[in-house]
Parts: C-alpha cells; structure tokens; sequence
C-alpha cells in the first residue's frame, strides 16, 4: 500500500495551552454530551450513545475541512480531542439522570457549544483564504452540521430545519465576525461574537421566536 | 492555525464567460429553485428552504469533487454559484405560488439540470484522469446526489429511489457521451448526450416507465 | 477546467495478485451482495439494487480515506472493485430467492466482510501515519460504515444502532491488531484479529448478547 499522505503536514501542538484551545476543547466536550443524550428516548446501548456523541462532536469540524481541504482533521492530528468527546460521554453516562433533567442548562452548552465552533470556524476558513460569503457558510457549518449529521443517522428531522432560531443565530454571529474585523481586536471580536449568537439563541428560546415560514 | 492551503489552486476565472460556465450556473440557478421547494408540505421557514437550496445545488459537484480530490471545491473558488443560489432561491420565495403549480415546467427544468450536471461530471471526471466507468458513476453522482442528500436530510425516501427512470437516463447520457468522444465533436457530443437525459425523462414521466422490480 | 489531480499519486497495480488483494476484492463483492438485498422488502428497481450494493461496497473504505486524505480512491485507482460490485448484484439479481432464504450465510458473509475491513483499514491508517486510536477508529469504520450510508439513504436505523454487538466487535477486532502487532508475525496477527470480530459477531448472534442500555 502506497503513502499518499503527506507527513509533514501534522500540526505541531508545541506551543502553550491556549485560550482558544481550552475553548475548543471545552465545547467539544459539550458537543459530545449533547449527541451522547440524543438517543435518550431510544434505548441506546454504550456504543450508540457514545458513537453519536463522537459524530456530533466531529461532525461540523470535519466537514468544513474536508470541504476545505484542510488536513489533517483536528481530531486526527490531536487525539485530545478524542479524550475531550470520551469524557463528555461518560460524564453522560454517570450524570445522565441529573444532566437530562437540566434542559436549560444543557441548551445554554449547546448555544456557546455552537457558538465558538461558529466564530473558530469563520477564523479558520479565513485562515485557509477563502471569500467572506464563503467563510460564513464554513462557520455555520462548523456550528451546526454535527447536529443535522447526527439527526440524520437517527431518522430525525435535523435540528436546523425543527427548531426555533438556530443556524440563522450561527449565520448572524459569522456575519458580525466577519463585518467587525477591520474595526476591532480579534479578541473583543471574538467575544462579541460569540455572545452575539448565545444571546439570539437565549432570546428566540425564551420567547419562541421563528423565522417567517412559507405557506 | 497552520495554512495548509494551496493558495495556488484557486481557479483563474478570467477567460470571457464561455456558454458553459453559463450552463452550470444556470444549472444551479435551477436546482435552488427545486431544492428550496422541496420541503413545501412542511412549512419551511425562510433558513430551511434556503438550506436545502443550497444542498440540492452543490451536493452533487461537491461529492464529485471530494472523492476526486479536485480542490477547491466550484462553489468555493467562485461566488458566482452562491449569488446564483440565492436568486433561485429568492425566485421560489417570490414566486412560489406560481412556480409550485407548473409542476410540470418544473419537472423539465430539473431534467434540464440533471442533464447538464451529468455531462458536465463526466468531462470534469475525465479532465482528472479517471478511468470511463468512474467518469460515468462521477457524472451521474454530479446529477442526481444533491437531491439525494436533500431528500436524505429532509427524512424523504431519496428521489432515485422512487422516481421513475431518473439515475439510469443520467448513466445512459453520460455512456453516450464516453461513446461518441472519439467520432463527435466536443459541442455535438455535448448536445446529443444532454439531449438523450432529457428525451428518456420525458418520455419515462409520460410513459410512467420503471426499470424492472426485484420481487 | 483545470487539473487539480496530481496524476503521479494513481497506484501501481503491477505487482501480483496478493492474498490481501483477493480479500478485498471477496469482501466487496460479499458487501454488495449485503447491500443489493438491502432493500427488499421495498421491491427496488434494478438500479436501486446495484446503487446499495455499490455504497455499502465502497462507503467505509471511501470515508476512510476521505478523512485521511488518501487518494486516489481505492474503487477509483482500481476499476477491478467495480467489477466485484456488479458481479456481487449480478449474483443477487439472479440467486436473490436462494440468496435471501441463507440468512446465516449470508450473516456470515456479513462478519467475514467487516472483518477484513476492519482489520485492513486498520493497517492501511497506520501505514498513513495516525495515532493507534484514530487507526481503531478508522478500522471501525472501514468496516461498518457502507452500512450506515446505506441505511441512512434508504431510512433505516442504521445497523450499528439496532443490531447485536456490531461495531463494537470491529473495534474489539481492531484493538487486539494494535496491541498484537508489536509481538506477532503480521500474517499471524490479521488472522487472530479477523477470527475475533467473527466469532463475537457469531457469538453475539447466537445467545442474542447485547452492549448493556441507557435508560
């Protein structure tokens, strides 16, 4: 067998922790948790639950770099991120009577879960030198595309097109990012962004909020 | 974050607008439209219907491109596609009411789009150098996969699954195409093969023909 | 259109048939025979029949080498998997009364085919350099994977969520390859491995063995 892969490309994970590496840990953690509590009304055994947290977790990252072209995979070339999503499962596994019963709690994870996947991947596929439109698109798919993969393998109408505000929340804080980027530090960016899209979320929840529907 | 980006490889779009660039963004153009109206007995908001647009008229190019390692992807490189989503997408909002009742205008236009998609694959899948079997599975997948991902998403039975003659006339057009490559000139061969995909549609639609059934 | 295909990377088949060889083409041609009877009870057409034959032939080992980067496609740089595929519907078409009345034959065709995927996407990850837990995910998708694309398309439950211990047997396959490798002969060690995700598929069958459930 022939090795078409390029080794050199691993990334080098040298440098000191970083606050963005804490965060993107962290919400893949969430994210796992989030995918490893979706089969709850279906019985799933340990692999289910913990192979739909993995797929949750994984998903959007993976597709915007594969769509991207950007190797290797986050969690290929840094396996704490496996470790990351195995420790969102079993802290389901112990804690899921108590986690299931903290709806809110767990919707506000999912809202800063898929708002720092938003706004790191409208940074990276800026990184990677595509168009702002483009950029924008890669964000909301790093944000939300692990749902609709899980969604869709569990013959569930995926979360984007079911609930209220959802991707929109993830599109409006990839638009901000992308219109303050000239004007502002990156890490006021960041933050505004980011909560940006948790507060469209907390909003369109606590009141309901839809988009106008067609008839 | 490294760049592991070719930078090189974004595609130089500055030759005139050729009449086949027109086709594929007409292409797209049309494929919104049946995308964004695919979810209609479920009240899609704005941001479904937007979505699923969008999938139907990239799904197929970009699984093409992804499996042949053809970066980056079309609709990446040139925005182009994506205004050309949005205005097909706009189309249905405005005009939804319209286009909904000439199903069978519509059912023309998707023949149109398959058929220009199809050829189009496999000239792309034989510009990289694949063998004529994997043009043809490529230039059929570059058909008819967005719908599937589409119907996939939107928990459907996917389109070739229970349409009448559908994949098989893109397989039929694109093994004309390969046949006549050595006889035909480039734009006759493109006419022929894009003609015989329209031709088996509208004759199967009208026939009600299917392919035999396995009991 | 320009070539972004680096036509160097195409294999060199010209070495003789290997025994690795023949097994990877036996076990797509047994997938497909899994896939082409997949649908059943939904009388398919005959092209709905080959087009799930031919995912789940080729959808692990596609995404595998996707999310590694590792191209050309095996399918794609070798059209002898075609082949096998067509031969295994082919086989389906014409023994489908024969073929559907030998489930447990055809259950042990299932396990030796994700056995061997397993075991040889396992061995082809590490040749590409992964850390061993990526190279078990990798054999684990390898192996189950065509499975759940096929599912997912025609809207079942994926396999990997309704049956008896299933990808949990690859990834038990898969470990006991990494851990062995260090102490046993290759040859050795791909047999030991491929025995034990069948004989715990056959196992799990037979007494009806289940992961335990989240409630």
């Amino acid at each position: 067998m022939l090795n078409y892969f390029n080794i050199l490309a691993w990334p080098d994970r040298s440098e000191p922790l970083e606050i963005q590496y804490i965060f993107e840990l962290l919400g893949t953690y969430f994210f796992a948790i989030s995918g490893a509590l979706a089969l709850k009304g279906k019985e799933p055994d340990w692999f289910a639950a913990t192979f739909t947290g993995f797929l949750t977790a994984i998903g959007g990252g993976t597709l915007r770099d594969v769509l991207l072209n950007s190797y290797p995979l986050v969690w290929i070339g840094d396996t704490a991120f496996l470790y990351a999503i195995l420790l969102g499962v079993l802290t389901t596994f112990i804690l899921h009577k108590v986690v299931f019963r903290l709806k809110k709690t767990l919707m506000l994870f999912d809202s800063l879960g898929i708002a720092f996947f938003t706004v790191l991947g409208v940074e990276k596929a800026q990184d990677l030198g595509v168009q702002p439109e483009v950029a924008a698109i890669m964000g909301m798919f790093t944000g939300v595309m692990g749902g609709v993969i899980r969604d869709t393998l569990t013959n569930e109408m995926p979360v984007i097109f079911r609930k209220e505000i959802y991707a929109t929340a993830c599109l409006a804080g990839a638009g901000c990012y992308l219109l303050l980027e000239p004007y502002v530090l990156r890490d006021w960016n960041l933050l505004i962004s980011i909560l940006l899209v948790v507060l469209i979320r907390i909003i369109a929840v606590l009141y309901g909020l839809t988009l106008p529907r067609l008839k």
